[in-house]
């Protein structure tokens, strides 16, 4: 199949296309900006799948990815992580070359900052409306207020709005509790856009849970989604997609078959999937294993198979009923990630576009 | 520190040194060979401090792994994984450029592994002795046979001896019963050593644990090892080193200051230190995180302090006390890797060694 010989991160250019173009579209309906999250693919040939659609905004979480697409040609790059003071120095460089917007979630170093920006620069709060990870809690104004000061009172550093990511969604039982989760978040934002309104707030929101399965965005003018771009696992048993939608697969060669405990072995381990895991039906697994048809079509197991052991370099795929019997070492098994940021991560060298 | 900016892997030379040193002379000690295992550095670096204890034969886990060490000048490789049929063409140049050994659990394919085999290879038989991962069940000694007859029938292919790793040791809840799956397997090998005697088989067994705590090898011949090099905290909690054994540290610097919730959020994630987690003190974490002194000293919280969350490029330490009000944006702190294997092969194109 395609001279696959070891694990290779297999995406779909189609099925990749046709994320875009429903996100893409469903921003546009909402009357929303679109500025999806690049941390996920970190590929340059995804993100001209995203320029072919006219998307020309993007967000990053670390200075090198900003670097990596300002050099694809991406000249509006929001960093949606609080900057990282010991890396002021980099922002010369971004500032003067794009137009580039910081987060920050403290009054800290603002000094800093602007002293290393050549241009005006955004700069978006960074507000915690239930994740608890980073942001000023939504509730303390005066703190906003304070930093918002503190923004404009630099010459070269502007308060552009307020950013969130409601990564708790993740967590998320149903499509109900998402949906009640950025119905928070919303009303959260609604009064701090009229708390702040003589500095009309820029709203921007992140996660691909909510972006996929909600249908109201109140005072948000900007979606920041980025996993929806191949989706995974994790999205699915979430219902913030569907099974055929995730377009990235690792295609992985069986090593060792053992039909006695109903298990193969896969040259396939913690480097390649990582060890994203997640609970489906009772059990703790590492992603969905997936047969590979004749055709090269990829198709679930029934019941399915997961990969419920994972070390270094293998990965041990049980089955529930006697398929073990028909695999030789050198056959191939598709593995749906749990987690596609972070095997993307790890195989993004190492992976294969097909139509 | 050290110029730092951003989350980076900072080796030290003298502790790496002084545990390879410190099993060198152990293995040298109980009269067995070296091998050990190069997956957990993956580095020339360390790979240089080997050759300065004289220390030739290696194994590696995959095939890429075997070209960058015998481009660094190991002529001694061990591949200790069974072997990926869809790899055969590359025996052509490894078993002519080295001397290459081969593991299989299997008789499939060894015609096509004989026919691209240009010198005579060794083969080890993957045996299981207790981690059921991959590996012949030590007490199928019929199907040993038959793959022995089978290897030794291969014009190019010899029958070497058994390799075992016995990956339970990590699940192991104390030094006693490390030391009892040691024991158990040795009893295993020993009777196939006898069975087996007209073959002479070589013995090679691998895990860390094991390597480190245990004091009796009877049939073994060679140690395969990889973890010890750099230790770290899953290792700590084995017994198996102690915490000033560890040679390998994650820098991060802190992003987001929450003395609220007694946290302190690190540009350090999932995709710095991998998804490794360990319960330690009741408490899921992945890495114990350690102040640094004005003298650059690494030196743990009291109490401990660990990563208690983790998303792609997030990591949440959580203190027992008040220190999170210490700290600022851009303040540094080090992380003991739960599984160093694991971050190693994330942070390797990002390390920093020290003396």
């Amino acid at each position: 199949m395609y001279g696959i010989e070891k694990s290779v991160l297999l995406i779909s250019k189609s099925g990749t296309e046709a994320n875009i173009r429903h996100m893409a579209d469903k921003v546009k309906a909402k009357g929303l900006n679109f500025r999806p999250h690049f941390k996920t693919h970190q590929s340059y040939e995804t993100a001209g799948i995203f320029k072919k659609h006219g998307i020309e905004k993007i967000a990053v979480s670390n200075i090198d990815m900003a670097y990596h697409f300002m050099n694809a040609g991406f000249k509006d790059i929001c960093l949606a992580i609080p900057f990282n003071p010991l890396q002021a120095y980099h922002l010369k460089n971004l500032s003067s070359k794009s137009r580039f917007c910081i987060t920050i979630d403290s009054p800290q170093h603002l000094d800093l900052y602007n002293e290393h920006c050549t241009n005006s620069t955004d700069v978006m709060i960074k507000i915690d409306t239930g994740y608890h990870r980073t942001g000023v809690n939504s509730g303390n104004t005066s703190e906003i207020m304070d930093i918002i000061k503190k923004i404009n009172w630099q010459s070269r550093l502007h308060f552009k709005g307020f950013l969130v990511h409601n990564g708790q969604t993740y967590q998320a039982a149903s499509r109900k509790e998402i949906a009640n989760i950025h119905m928070d978040s919303l009303q959260k934002l609604q009064i701090l856009k009229s708390r702040f309104s003589e500095f009309s707030p820029y709203i921007s929101i992140g996660d691909t849970p909510s972006a996929s399965i909600c249908e109201e965005f109140g005072p948000v003018d900007e979606l920041r989604p980025g996993n929806f771009v191949y989706y995974d696992y994790m999205q699915y048993q979430l219902g913030a997609c569907r099974l055929d939608d995730i377009a990235c697969h690792v295609i992985a060669p069986v090593i060792s078959v053992h039909p006695d405990r109903r298990e193969v072995i896969l040259h396939c381990g913690a480097v390649h999937l990582s060890k994203e895991s997640l609970y489906s039906n009772g059990h703790l697994h590492f992603g969905e294993a997936m047969r590979i048809s004749r055709e090269g079509e990829i198709q679930t197991f029934s019941p399915p198979a997961f990969v419920t052991k994972l070390s270094q370099e293998h990965g041990t795929v049980r089955f529930s009923g006697q398929e073990a019997e028909t695999f030789l070492p050198g056959d191939l098994l598709a593995i749906i990630p749990v987690h596609s940021c972070l095997t993307v991560n790890l195989m993004k060298h190492n992976s294969l576009y097909i139509d």
